[in-house]
């Protein structure tokens, strides 16, 4: 294994055939010395070096909470991230007498403070070590696409297991450049950790799901976790024995905060971007994918308000899953419309055809690269065959007795092999987990709901022709040779009805006791749904083996195809990052404004004055009383910006982030905290496929709107006494 | 009677009680001396004195189309306006095979110009004279409302009747502050107009109602007409022996448009603004009015569309009432919003307690109008005593059958009466529109729809108390004692079945043939909706009387109040201007953008490239093939402006307009014409209550729009060579 300061730099790459430019790119923290000109270009005033050092500062002080970012801002553990990272907890700790999320939590003292939500993490990067060789142990060229998606499983498993035998740590493994590196990541993970302190959710969410992409933005979104550990400083389960974890380093709080044009970066996690899929993949996934997901989603949608009325208990139950629904539909919806409008497929073409010359014109790139795209491309397109079939299989999950029943049964199937040799979601490590989303199925289930899911995807099914078709489901459903043409609904209703009546899954006490039952009890069951998962599950095995066959092909494509890529931005000296995938990165760049539309332009700040502006004293849009007489005061408490005249609420900046980076800690030029990152403009949603300098907007909470709410609103003076602010 | 030439200057006035700004005001010609010092400040490079000439350049340029503004630009009677108030002759000349609304419209000479729709006339002010004398000839204090209302009503019906014995003339008698002054407006009417050129509806008409009152636009509204007389040069009926009108005056075009903080003015005919208004009428009006009536507007849209599947013939049917629903619901919507968020209600009843004050402060000023605001607030609240009733009538109306069953039965009535005796609407000069709309029942009805409406509206109306009830529709619909908590909506409905069934006004032939009846016909006939009008005609017609004698009293008072407000202003040396009422007037002001919410900016213009990044392809967002092709070849052809590098299609303005000044040339300091006002941005809707200096903005056609257009895409060049084009 080579640790990373062994490694050689990879020099740095963009997507744009022109010129990169300075703000795209998540830095892996190695890299910073190759970019380290750009950075003090742009103003950093540490040293780049510095930043490699995972356990110096200022990389020590940024934490990961799984699928958020965080960070350290005060010698005792206490944590910032956002007021979305924290909402589990605080809903957790809510009562029928005390709505946290209505009414903000603030523990006054660290007895005061309560556990987060069962299961809630934070894990502190300690070592990333490039493990390529040991993941690629065994593989040849001659291997099945199969054997080889085998091999890499299980390599990568086992380093994890022996990593994990620490049981301190969480491992992970993860593929750079789809596959061409493999970095194993070590992360201290600390298990006791509480809530200490959330504003009103009418702060924190202001705005909700209306804002959500959007500026003019005015949403505090930030809240604070504090990290404990046992009285030896190591990680511990829960106890009041514990103490507040002392980090090495964290973050000083700039109460400055940033002017126009500043150097800003964002030190996070985020999660996935696909910058450097083929422009095949780019066009099925523009022209074919997301309009037709966003179309299944849009349906779905109708469909559960045509079937619950607005405030019934069973509109309730899905509130949670219309706002994902809908959130994605929108997200594609900006996405279709980016990439119509713009010029990203264009770039993307131009790039493939001078990488192909690039390729052709050497004799050595053309054996070593020349199939590398065209290769990876049929691989794909074999891929893709079945993706209307696999696109209704997927939103069919989101019909909860067929999925339970299937989800129910893998998992005695998978229960029958060693712990190791299981699919990812159904080895021990997954169990408690799984067992929460059986449980949680009695909030997010109604009957008639998960029946119209059922009929509407199975419409859209039977409009599939013979070869996709799964010949256990056409069996059980009476569809064999049935077409959209000769489809009889009311038939399928009248089916439907009876597995409704007779299904015992809708009890959380039966879906829990059969977590438990073998493989047998499953082919005995006479529950229907259950015997449905039974029936079609060769069938579905065999589409899913089919996937790994092809997946370990790609896997043999695509690094070849990112090595031509990367060699190719080498040879032209353009710097090169890889794709986002969750793990530790670093993004630079400024706080800046931009023009959404012909006609308008953003400016980079709110102000307090636009909250009452927005405030319609209705949800989303409901600030707290206390700060709205506060602003309608002008009482800015200190926190005022001379040159936009009030307190600035957020601000825009130009950094290259992607979900996962949500609660990261915006620096300045000497890596202070002042802000958060917490969400991108609706332009910016193209962003995890193609970064657009005109676009591309981060928005974040200022520092001096925390500070100004948490001192004036919530009275929150013991944390600001807590961290050390500086000016 | 006065000339204008002879009257006192009155001052200039303003709402606003601190300053009044410098764009803010509808002046009227004669005004223009008394503010010539600000206009001259402003920019104006003209002799503020020689704009009060309404014969004279620029003022006899400018002309009305009954309901729009337009101008001649061109010594051949060519007439330039929107898009918008040519709609109705294109859409008349529209056929199967030429769909000149999709196409657009182009004469290449004279002989192919065609006939506007029927009725259409340009009216051309020619004299103004103070009248209140005559008006208020007779009127003492002692008189009844009612007989105050009909001794104003036939004093200005004699003076209309009177002027108009000269049939080349159009008059009227308008009265100015709540009826305080009158004046007579005579205006030569030229009676054969034809359509010249539209471009397609997808550049007039671009953005459509989705983005009506919106900023940025792309809206390319305008259109031509050319004025037609006898060869006398005296209007005449439509003849292909007419020749072009010459006008004495026409605008020239000065194609470098203007720039950012240029002087602009408008001159026009704005229709109705509300500036003057008592605290009460606001109160009541934005918390009651307007809610109200936006939710019977939104019931009757989701009415209209639950029941008419999208692109059946019952929706099409609706399609111009829906528009129009929509239209004032977002425009009331707009109102609300500006009225909860901003300070024009604390303004308003401030400026009522400083006029007390003021009033009560001098013996003399207390004898005369001690009692003016306090006598007209307690008359309009007696009005407003029935306004939830009212409402319901007023919505009822969207009922046809029996609104048309009501107003055959009124011209029955009416028609019993000497002619300048009847009611506005009924008399010999508005048969003709009277028969129209008749004739366009068949083009808007829908049985089921029209049902709906009557029972939603009806389900209103049981909720009534007593007092408000009208006995003949209780007794007819079997409603008498019916409230809120007994209505039974079945009965209801199998009732309004039979009378749709029987009632034979769905039939143009019968609704035509009962224009020609008597009231003994109406009394005897066993139609329905006919018995229905018969039957509660003396109600109506009690609370129209009522309503009559009210109105006699309120406009003793009135007036009495706008003294007063006249003469305070006038002792604080501010600036006085009348409310608009359809009568000519001049707004000044400047190019300017404006910040619509906290954190965005509108910039003053919008370029051809936001019309390729808003198109969609669908309408309303589908711009000529032609016209994108050459913006993505930067075709600019000598037309755009360096300062933003584009050409700029629609800009903002600071001037004060409301509807009736559409079509209005916009004017540089020189009064050259540079473009079309068309709109006003979605936060200046409320400026028709308030002017509100940081958001109330204009919205303009800048000519070299459509100069380009016409050039590049539509090939109009015979009409660009036609005016006189300087730079």
């Amino acid at each position: 294994m080579k640790k990373l300061t062994k490694l050689l730099m990879l020099p740095a790459l963009a997507l744009a055939t022109n010129t990169a430019t300075a703000d795209e790119g998540m830095w892996q923290p190695h890299q910073l010395p190759s970019i380290a000109k750009q950075l003090t270009q742009a103003g950093l005033k540490l040293n780049p070096n510095d930043l490699t050092d995972l356990t110096g500062f200022p990389m020590g002080a940024i934490v990961s909470l799984g699928g958020c970012t965080a960070s350290f801002v005060s010698d005792q553990g206490l944590v910032a991230t956002n007021h979305h990272c924290v909402y589990g907890s605080i809903q957790y700790n809510s009562t029928e007498d005390n709505n946290l999320l209505k009414n903000g939590f603030l523990a006054k003292s660290f007895a005061e403070e309560v556990p987060a939500t069962p299961g809630s993490r934070i894990y502190v990067t300690e070592e990333i070590t490039e493990v390529t060789d040991l993941v690629k142990a065994g593989l040849n060229d001659k291997m099945s696409g199969s054997d080889r998606y085998k091999a890499i499983d299980k390599n990568s498993k086992t380093l994890v297991a022996e990593c994990e035998n620490d049981d301190r740590y969480r491992c992970s493994v993860v593929n750079f450049h789809g596959g061409l590196e493999y970095y194993l990541f070590k992360q201290l993970m600390i298990r006791d950790v509480r809530l200490v302190h959330a504003p009103a959710s009418s702060v924190g969410k202001y705005g909700g799901d209306i804002d959500n992409w959007m500026w003019p933005r005015h949403t505090g979104d930030y809240g604070f976790y504090r990290a404990y550990v046992g009285k030896d400083g190591q990680p511990a389960d829960f106890s009041k024995d514990n103490v507040p974890y002392k980090p090495k380093h964290h973050l000083k709080v700039n109460k400055s905060s940033v002017d126009n044009g500043d150097y800003i970066m964002v030190l996070g996690y985020p999660g996935r971007t696909n910058r450097y899929r083929t422009a095949y993949e780019v066009e099925n996934t523009f022209t074919w994918t997301y309009p037709q997901a966003k179309a299944y989603r849009e349906e779905i949608i109708d469909l559960i308000h045509t079937h619950s009325e607005e405030g019934s208990d069973a509109r309730i139950k899905y509130e949670s899953t219309l706002a994902g629904l809908a959130n994605y539909a929108k997200n594609y919806g900006s996405m279709i419309h980016s990439f119509n409008k713009g010029t990203f497929f264009e770039r993307k073409k131009s790039l493939e055809a001078k990488l192909a010359k690039w390729v052709n014109s050497d004799s050595q790139r053309k054996a070593k690269y020349g199939d590398a795209l065209s290769g990876l491309d049929k691989l794909l397109k074999e891929d893709d065959k079945q993706q209307a079939r696999d696109l209704i299989l997927g939103y069919m999950r989101y019909n909860k007795m067929l999925s339970t029943a299937q989800r129910l049964h893998r998992l005695a199937v998978e229960k029958q092999k060693p712990n190791l040799a299981r699919e990812r979601g159904y080895q021990e490590r997954d169990i408690a987990r799984f067992e929460q989303g059986m449980k949680s199925v009695d909030r997010r289930y109604d009957e008639q709901i998960d029946k119209e899911i059922l009929i509407a995807m199975l419409t859209h099914y039977v409009a599939l022709e013979g070869s996709a078709r799964i010949t256990a489901f056409d069996k059980f459903f009476g569809l064999s040779g049935v077409t959209a043409k000769n489809f009889d609904e009311n038939a399928l209703r009248n089916k439907l009805d009876k597995m409704y009546k007779k299904t015992e899954l809708a009890s959380q006490e039966q879906r829990l006791a059969w977590m438990n039952k073998s493989v047998a009890d499953f082919e005995q069951s006479q529950d229907p749904f259950i015997k449905l998962a039974v029936a079609s599950f060769t069938e579905r095995k065999a589409i899913e083996d089919t996937a790994k066959e092809l997946s370990g092909n790609i896997q043999a494509y695509r690094p070849k195809y990112m090595a031509a890529l990367i060699a190719y931005f080498n040879d032209n000296n353009l710097p090169v990052y890889a794709d986002a995938n969750s793990t530790l990165r670093i993004t630079y760049g400024n706080v800046k404004g931009y023009a959404p539309q012909d006609g308008m332009v953003a400016l980079p700040y709110t102000t307090l004055e636009g909250i009452v502006a927005k405030d319609t004293g209705v949800a989303p849009f409901d600030a707290p009383k206390k700060q709205l007489d506060l602003i309608n005061k002008r009482y800015y408490g200190g926190y005022e910006k001379p040159a936009i005249g009030s307190v600035p609420v957020n601000y825009l900046g130009t950094l290259d982030i992607t979900g996962g980076n949500s609660g990261s800690p915006t620096l300045n030029d000497k890596a202070e905290f002042v802000g958060l990152v917490f969400d991108g403009v609706y332009e910016s949603i193209i962003g995890d496929w193609d970064y657009d300098t005109k676009l591309n907007r981060s928005i974040h909470v200022d520092v001096r709107y925390m500070l100004w709410v948490m001192e004036y609103v919530d009275g929150a003076t013991n944390l600001i006494e807590e961290m050390d602010i500086v000016e």
